[in-house]
């Protein structure tokens, strides 16, 4: 029986072949994810894989809803697996907000699901590093969370030389929008216009050329804004803020990137490799009416976030052989030779783990010489051999020197 | 707009209220049952959230379909969220079983959904800590396993006052069932008999007599036979494995435990809180046949495991006292009273993250005593305020004691 096109199984390392997914350099990419959220004192939240449709589809703009893993569920109820995580966290915060102090600063590790139409290597689920500051309008937010994702990357091993944020402005685009001839002031044309910015860089100019001037713009002037890069005084803001950080070098202002979702409203951001080379790594920005539309006008709080997927992250870190090693995991292997020493044995292994060491040992009868082969598999740190009741032989493999100590002070030489 | 029923929000600590469910108190949990399964050695696995019906539906018996969240997806495939780990973990292994020295000792942590008629408080997913291993059949894995289930429950600080595993036997109950009068040899019969026994505690005796005679047996010998509870040579082994490691108090043998899925085939077992106030804290045992029933007979593999779920567990951590306090986070809050010294107090917080502190700092200007009380609400162990660019001044919030430290000497006395 074959597991679903497009999922993916996690497999501990080492595994069968490298197209195999790797559990152990899933719970890598995780742990990086939470220690750098820590450090910027993010706090982790999460809601379900499963939301009412609603949520996605009256918010996120018309393009997701042929996306979605969406069905009606016994309940009669119109349901998706989540395609991201920005609509179920304006909830959250629309539903909870009074009782958290602004800003708020969560994250979160989902699992994300989209239906898209098969391509050869297309994933139909991933996981997304999600980071938001919730409830604060002023750019120092952006530059935080503009910083965030950058150690993110660093915490990596990755350096200025391997990435660069891309730093636009939904605002920026707005003004060009309005200060041109727009066939309508702003509403559905204005995201359309949006839409082909987005676009620009994988489509023709031919193509984006058609659809801008029937939208009123023309694809010179609008390659002329793009290559001005003037910053606006936010992104100066954030900018300066991120010199002070001494992060500058990381970000470069680049109004070719607009993002696609509908909600976005200041300024927006991408991370790719320096490169380019691949899809983006990150991207986010600015969602100031999102809680207020999710919740119905109740609460009304500006908003910023991005989201970091493990799928390009993967690829760059192994293109970059930044990923460490993860055959080793055994601290002590408890070597049975003598089976009337087993009950004996048994204590040891009991107590080694108590005391917190990963202890492997043989489940059943085996011989020496396989029982030594295992050790070699497992490349473990240390054997330990119960002589009789009352001592322990230890070897330590990388030094290749043996002694002889007593059982509860067995510990003491796992060094 | 609303979460679904039955699914839950995670919220950071401090929740707003008792029932609103803590994001904390999981990755706590999560955090436990990592740490416990690695001193074992148990290597972590995951798959898709989403499998093809029939994974479910052909090997976990009749019973299960009516829970299931079932749907058909866009591409017509008969598609179910998972409702538990084992049916996957035996695709994977039948899959790729040639690549792991056997026994493979392996654990994952999914979330897992059942759309049961709504009751007041039901979930429809929860989270469960999974632990298998395949490709041994002999006792002593049945004890390495329950060994992990009992140390996994003493890593949160419960004790042999607090919870026991009840230990029981398929084979016994076949023998017994085998030696009785039944009305046909195996197969569905046999099943239902195990049927009425594992609801024995929640039925009435007139309901269990009713069905047991339609059987062929009698409540009174099944009854008997429960309280005799003398343990097969299995059980026999795994209570003096367990013995050696000290562990024996943890264990009893109580037949009246047998396990509902249809697929256990020799020692199953539940842990139960001391009290028997809550329902099953943990459960599993042997499922020699299913990989060979998931591979369509290509791979043959004895192989045992159990599940925790998280729902439980927090009860009965919570109701014991023993969940920790998650509210205080911040190690360091940078105070800037004098916003001319702003890009130096961003250099400090910048210096302090990368050496691993959280850090936390006010991201507009705001007043002293604004300050002072976020540092309190936070709980942050120390303030530092840059003074000039020469200098910052660190104050030990617990010791009540401060000191003025050249910069890039700050972190040497955040200790």
């Amino acid at each position: 029986m074959e597991r679903l096109p497009g999922f993916r199984d996690f497999y501990p390392e080492p595994t069968p072949h490298p197209e195999v997914w790797s559990a152990d350099a899933r719970q890598y990419i995780f742990d990086k994810w939470r220690t750098v959220a820590r450090r910027y004192n993010f706090r982790e939240y999460d809601g379900p894989p499963l939301e009412p449709l609603e949520l996605f589809t009256t918010k996120s703009g018309d393009e997701i809803v042929g996306q979605l893993y969406n069905f009606t569920d016994k309940g009669q109820r119109p349901v998706a697996l989540r395609p991201e995580m920005t609509p179920t966290l304006a909830r959250m915060i629309a539903a909870h907000e009074r009782n958290y102090k602004k800003p708020v600063k969560w994250f979160a590790v989902p699992q994300l699901f989209r239906y898209e139409r098969q391509q050869k290597g297309r994933l139909r689920e991933h996981f997304q590093f999600n980071a938001d500051i919730i409830g604060e309008s002023n750019p120092a937010s952006d530059a935080e969370l503009i910083a965030l994702l950058i150690d993110t990357l660093r915490a990596f091993g990755l350096t200025a030389q391997d990435f660069v944020i891309r730093l636009s402005s939904r605002n920026a685009w707005q003004e060009y929008y309005k200060s041109g001839k727009p066939k309508t002031e702003s509403g559905p044309a204005e995201y359309q216009f949006f839409q082909v910015i987005d676009k620009l860089e994988r489509a023709t100019p031919e193509e984006s050329e058609k659809k801008l001037s029937a939208l009123g713009f023309s694809l010179h002037d609008v390659n002329h804004f793009i290559a001005s890069g003037k910053p606006t005084a936010e992104l100066d803001c954030i900018l300066q803020n991120l010199a002070a950080r001494g992060l500058r070098d990381f970000a470069r202002v680049d109004y070719q990137v607009v993002r696609g979702l509908a909600y976005y409203t200041g300024v927006v951001f991408e991370a790719f490799d320096a490169k380019g080379a691949f899809r983006a790594i990150a991207g986010g920005g600015r969602y100031d009416n999102l809680v207020k539309l999710v919740s119905g006008n109740k609460v009304d709080l500006p908003a910023l976030g991005f989201g970091m997927g493990d799928v390009v992250l993967l690829e760059l870190l192994k293109e970059r052989k930044l990923l460490p090693a993860f055959d080793s995991r055994t601290d002590v292997f408890v070597l049975i030779e003598n089976e009337g020493l087993r009950p004996q044995s048994l204590k040891l292994v009991q107590d080694l783990r108590t005391a917190g060491y990963a202890v492997e040992y043989p489940l059943t009868a085996a011989k020496s010489d396989k029982q030594f082969k295992r050790v070699q598999e497992l490349k473990a740190a240390f054997t330990a051999r119960v002589e009789n009741d009352a001592y322990v032989r230890i070897r330590n493999l990388n030094t290749r020197t043996e002694v002889v100590a007593g059982f509860a002070d067995t510990r003491n030489h796992l060094r």
